[in-house]
């Protein structure tokens, strides 16, 4: 019998058909292996040497003479505006009404992070200093923005292969700053709130504890962040990341936490990796708005999801909102809690392709 | 300048990113046209003949003694139980919490329209009288579900195409039934009653006068329906099918209204399919819940969302919800008015592929 389980915060109830169902081994992915990649392609707009080929950077991290130019090679962290934005950085909002519509200018800002120098790495396959970096870039980037006073929210998300949306190989993460809170974050935030004003306490600070007493559907934890299946995942292998500390923003983390924020997104994306061999995904940071009520931050939690394009959503999906999800969360837990790194077998991936 | 758009029912923002823009001719997709395809296929479980492959029907119209089994042949729409079903048509709902977590029995409906005998025709190339029965099938069968004490929505659906989440070619349509309001559709009337309590009006009837009026988003329109792209399109020709009577359930359509629904449907697939070569897409129909509160019934106005499946969502869009449109609908609409349909276009697609 396929059950009906319900997000206690969005209250989105998906399907686990278990009829349907598939072993995890069946999501596995033939795409190419990025470590078979070339380590820099000449054509690539965000391979070192080919600076001039993006518009000029917004941040870099480099070895450098600050006063050389930023654009500049010996960077290993590069934040440059997206060449095609969705939102464009200069003007004024210019709210209008159009009858009964609503629109204003599409302002914003649409940044690339280009992640490394290499062309053929992962966050998995980075070193853990680089990782690091990435989310110092990541918190640069919002203190920077988050001074715009057009600017509601700041989103950051990464889409890893085609069939994810992402259009370059080389590996990079994106933001975008809108000037209003997005309708998700919305609905997260709204219950999260209808939960706090039900239990008096935060949804996410009880998720952990759930999660971390049953055990079914935890992949893995460090001191500060665990990893887990969410219990109604929309997709095969969603999996959450979740500050163990109450947090409104990741803006607020210590040194300490983004060193075990970092470990734990390599570790998890191995575990996706070298369970599925490298699946397509997309991750979004979920994170308080840029004028969040002070008063919201005892209800919300900071955290990331991961989702794998394993599936396709149909008119289904699309119209009810309900996703159907042929894999259980308890055993694509299962799967990759078995799927610990083994030195070797990193080795041989590197090694091997 | 991008531009910034909110659907007025579900506060839904969407970027209209006219600087990606593509011209509507670059959408047309080279997916095989299913004309090309053979009228019968021997390994097709939905072809005459192999009725043995599917569950039992549970309606089929056909000139055939009564007493004669339903699953023989000589039917023109056939419905049968979905062979895997997402949701299990027996037992009960089993409602209950594990720790903060609510789920229940994946109990449910789910069938599938069977809409032709030929494997080789879409809805445009259907007689208008196939499409009529069709709607009459969609309609029997929600009557007879909603006689179902357990469901409380049913939603009606196509996927058209593999990228669509289509697995067989077989013209059909599905009906998932539900043991609660879907998150989308609950959204949807929430947001039509928060705007009936604003401006005393149903917000479809006034997006009806107001695209009439404006007529730049307007697809087509007859006796008892409009066809427009959306304000706020989320998705490159999103296309919405409305009647122009306010009513809040489509089995309240009269005969006549029938036919003109069946007629706009063929219509309006026709100018897709002509436009962008037999696209994929999902359709969805709105309809009231079935256990709808009779005071819902002067905000709540059916209709079709006709979503076509040429862009990927991707981290951005499945993180706020925000969607990039790089097609303006109201260029969109302009290249569909203008692919009215000529007798002898048709003929040729019929004829020569």
């Amino acid at each position: 019998m396929p059950q009906l389980r319900k997000n206690p915060v969005t209250r989105e109830w998906v399907v686990i058909a278990v009829e349907r169902s598939k072993r995890p081994s069946d999501f596995v992915h033939d795409e190419e292996n990025p470590t078979d990649r070339a380590p820099w392609v000449e054509s690539c707009p965000f391979c070192p040497g080919n600076e001039h080929m993006t518009p000029p950077a917004v941040l870099a991290y480099r070895n450098a003479d600050p006063s050389e130019p930023m654009d500049g090679q010996g960077w290993w962290v590069r934040v440059v505006p997206n060449k095609y934005p969705a939102l464009a950085i200069e003007g004024g909002l210019g709210k209008l009404g159009v009858g009964m519509y609503d629109l204003m200018n599409g302002v914003g800002a649409h940044e690339v992070i280009i992640e490394c120098p290499q062309h053929n790495l992962t966050i998995e396959t980075m070193s853990h200093e680089q990782v690091v970096d990435i989310i110092w870039a990541y918190r640069d980037r919002y203190v920077d923005l988050n001074n715009d006073e057009r600017f509601e929210y700041i989103m950051f998300f990464r889409n890893y292969g085609k069939r994810a949306g992402a259009s370059l190989e080389h590996p990079h993460s994106q933001l975008i700053a809108t000037p209003m809170v997005p309708i998700e974050v919305l609905q997260e935030l709204e219950g999260c709130q209808r939960y706090y004003e039900f239990r008096d306490r935060c949804p996410y600070c009880d998720m952990i504890r759930q999660e971390l007493d049953d055990g079914e559907r935890m992949v893995c934890e460090n001191d500060e962040f665990v990893a887990f299946e969410p219990f109604a995942s929309k997709f095969p292998f969603e999996t959450w990341v979740v500050p163990k500390r109450h947090s409104p923003s990741f803006i607020n983390m210590s040194p300490g936490e983004v060193e075990c924020f970092a470990a734990m997104l390599r570790d998890v994306l191995g575990r996706l990796a070298r369970c599925l061999n490298c699946p397509p995904y997309n991750y979004s940071l979920f994170t308080a708005p840029c004028k969040a009520d002070p008063a919201s931050a005892k209800f919300h939690h900071w955290h990331v999801k991961i989702m794998p394009r394993l599936s396709i959503a149909a008119g289904f999906e699309m119209g009810t909102g309900i996703y159907i999800n042929v894999s259980a969360p308890e055993d694509a837990a299962a799967f990759l809690r078995a799927a610990e790194e083994k030195p070797e077998q990193h080795f041989a991936v590197i090694a091997g392709g």
